[in-house]
């Protein structure tokens, strides 16, 4: 694994902090990757923070807040609430902008009004830009700090330039070329400078065909041109095709990550991330859910009350519920997941909605019928009663390819809607097809009704 | 979005190939990124193919075939079948090693053999070394186009390094530095060296606190390293320290990709990949886990049918199965997902087994204890029996209970057993609830029939 956080270092700092021994403090301090020294930062006592925040300059502590997660942010919150204005505002000032921006979006206004006043102005301008745009656009998770060139200049100057905005630039790995208008119009890599000779003109050398996002787009798109393309950022404009921000692959991999957890928790029913709170809160998170579906179910039970007296006469019938509901909503389960998947991969265009359903009707047929033969046969030989096995081996066909159109039918319905697939969870899809399934258990079971006694 | 391969480009680079230009072929077809340069590749028919084939030089189709998603590697081996052993050999050859190995693990030994005697000794070593990595370890997705120089370098000779190596290596961006049994001793970025005056040495440069993971590890760490540290690449090392190998940025976002995708098809009991196959296809991969759990389910009805004269008797009872299979099945559901993920986020290593379970259980009380509540008073109401309404209530909360228990319990086991956890899917959660619901609940009942009647 990745080197530990050396215990002694740790120790050793820890021991600075207390000895008010500021030099041996950033000495220890500042042999960890930032990444440690956030690790390290995130678990000191709060005594212990004051002192960190002032034995370090607020460009440090910037490195420290950039390389955060954003899982962790509402600790920074706090952080922030018990230092000093100037210092908060200028720590927030020397982050990437894309990184102030998402915590700032946390405070409250009048905070925000504090520091953006407090800070440089030229990085309260560009927080403002990007504050404008909309959560989970490309626009909310890109950044300014990047390095553009012009079409008329040589390798040389461009190295020249390169070196002056590296201190500063999220990457100095991909220049954009930019003309007059600053319209993206080129795209050179660090390796192409760096192989070329000085003199040689940026025009001669940079790709024409750029690939770029536009800042109102899904956040979604940027991540899978970032995974289809392996670059490591992607140039990001507006209408007009002026240059104005960059992506970055680290970004991309938290983007791609969270899609992963909301589609995971959307199936489960529950927010996966809550894994740190305590069971009051796990409780309260998963009682919503819990409670509306429960309602749901009562319609199951109401159903089943108006074929009381059928049951009270073959009670036969009701060894048989939870096997028809169980297995249907299994299905139901398979099918939801292969169609949230399915609307989540778009380059799959040539699959209309239509095919798709028609796909997994025909799948629950054919799964319908293997199960439903099987069943038939367990249920007669073990029942003696091969009309009762009939009746359950048809009642579970019809069951299973009911749950398979409702499993891929109610994610493309809710995206057409304009809602996230994702979120017709499992349960639901279970619960529900638990009042379809004993619906066409009992329709079957009434017309045989004379075989069955 | 991304800048579309153009049509016209497209139309341009298919008449050229029916017209036999080579030269209009290279002039259209090299005008599009590597990616596109791909998706076009894998649309062109058996016959253009042949003659892109005769058209590009063997690094040009490596380069093509090394942004080709692991997904279509089953359509590459199908056209290495169609080519010139020597010509798919040093395709091969000139792919990053990683990639190339990557779809030699898919083809015949004999086949193998060939490939490996038509190609150059040196490239030839390379695979065999990684050929040697179990599947998902860190060896199996390393590459070993890497730069290393040595801390007696300047910047300047270590410029001089870099530039003949650009071509080759994967990253340019990262310079591992070693020592003279080639043990990983620093790293030091491109950035550090454009921004330093040539004459200054490497050591004086290099950050000696290198983060690097071992050969073997699970590539999950590898990974996890990438994203905590948002770094572009890391080092592979052998047990020794030296330094073998590098896993990049890219890699890494296809890996976690495919745990996500693993967590997310596991949860549903299917497999999510399935999306292009055929209804016949789907079914027969959907088919093992519902026929499985079918018998499963089997068992809750033979349990049942052990109450069919209590159910005979007082028919209501089976009014409210399924409400309370469905929710503790949800409930199971919920703490599976919950269970599952918490696995795959070692950090978190504070939280034992037994805090975990113990806090799955207290979270089943609180919302068993709620559920049962609202339950107990709907049916007492509904069916003017505040006994049956206590029975159900009760019922519901000691099987939400029993389910969040096994939710939680049976990942942890098979973790513990060495299993991946996300195997245990909601499906068979569910259904294993309803068994133990079933139980809970006419078990129940059974106490309490005289007030039931």
């Amino acid at each position: 694994m990745s080197q530990p956080t050396d215990e002694e270092i740790y120790e050793s700092i820890i021991e600075a902090l207390h000895h008010n021994d500021q030099d041996r403090f950033r000495e220890e301090f500042f042999k960890n990757h930032t990444y440690d020294q956030a690790q390290i930062y995130l678990t000191l006592d709060p005594a212990e923070r004051v002192k960190l925040h002032d034995y370090l300059a607020p460009q440090e502590l910037a490195e420290v807040y950039d390389i955060i997660d954003e899982d962790d942010h509402d600790r920074i919150l706090t952080f922030l609430y018990d230092m000093d204005d100037k210092y908060a505002a200028d720590v927030l000032s020397y982050m990437y902008t894309d990184n102030a921006v998402d915590i700032l979006n946390e405070l409250n206004v009048e905070k925000v009004r504090t520091y953006m006043h407090l800070m440089p102005k030229a990085a309260a301008d560009d927080i403002k830009v990007l504050m404008h745009y909309a959560d989970e656009t490309v626009g909310s998770i890109m950044t300014t700090e990047f390095v553009s060139i012009t079409t008329n200049q040589t390798v040389k100057s461009a190295m020249t330039m390169l070196r002056a905005k590296a201190a500063n630039a999220e990457t100095i790995y991909y220049l954009y070329v930019v003309d007059d208008d600053n319209r993206l119009v080129g795209v050179l890599s660090l390796r192409d400078l760096i192989v070329n000779d000085g003199n040689v003109m940026v025009n001669e050398l940079m790709s024409d065909r750029v690939v770029s996002v536009d800042v109102n787009e899904d956040q979604i798109n940027v991540a899978r041109t970032i995974q289809d393309y392996d670059f490591l950022a992607v140039p990001v404009v507006e209408e007009t095709g002026e240059l104005i921000g960059i992506v970055t692959v680290d970004d991309v991999i938290d983007v791609l990550n969270d899609e992963a957890m909301q589609d995971y928790s959307g199936l489960a029913g529950v927010d996966v991330d809550e894994q740190y709170s305590s069971p009051w809160n796990s409780a309260k998170s998963r009682l919503p859910w819990l409670i509306t579906l429960l309602f749901l179910g009562m319609g199951t039970s109401t159903l089943i009350s108006q074929y009381e007296g059928m049951i009270s006469e073959v009670a036969t019938l009701s060894l048989f519920i939870t096997l028809i509901t169980g297995t249907s909503g299994n299905a139901g389960t398979q099918s939801l997941a292969v169609a949230v998947r399915k609307l989540a991969t778009p380059e799959d265009e040539a699959s209309t909605m239509g095919s798709m359903i028609l796909r997994e009707i025909m799948t629950g047929l054919i799964s319908g019928t293997v199960t439903g033969l099987v069943i038939m046969t367990v249920v007669g030989i073990w029942q003696s009663n091969f009309v009762l096995g009939g009746v359950i081996g048809v009642s579970m066909l019809a069951a299973i390819t009911v749950a398979n159109l409702a499993g891929s039918l109610i994610p493309i319905l809710m995206d057409k809607l304009g809602f996230d697939p994702a979120v017709a969870s499992g349960p639901f899809i279970t619960t529900l097809s638990d009042l379809t399934s004993v619906l066409i258990y009992f329709s079957i079971a009434s017309q045989f009704l004379q075989f069955l006694v």
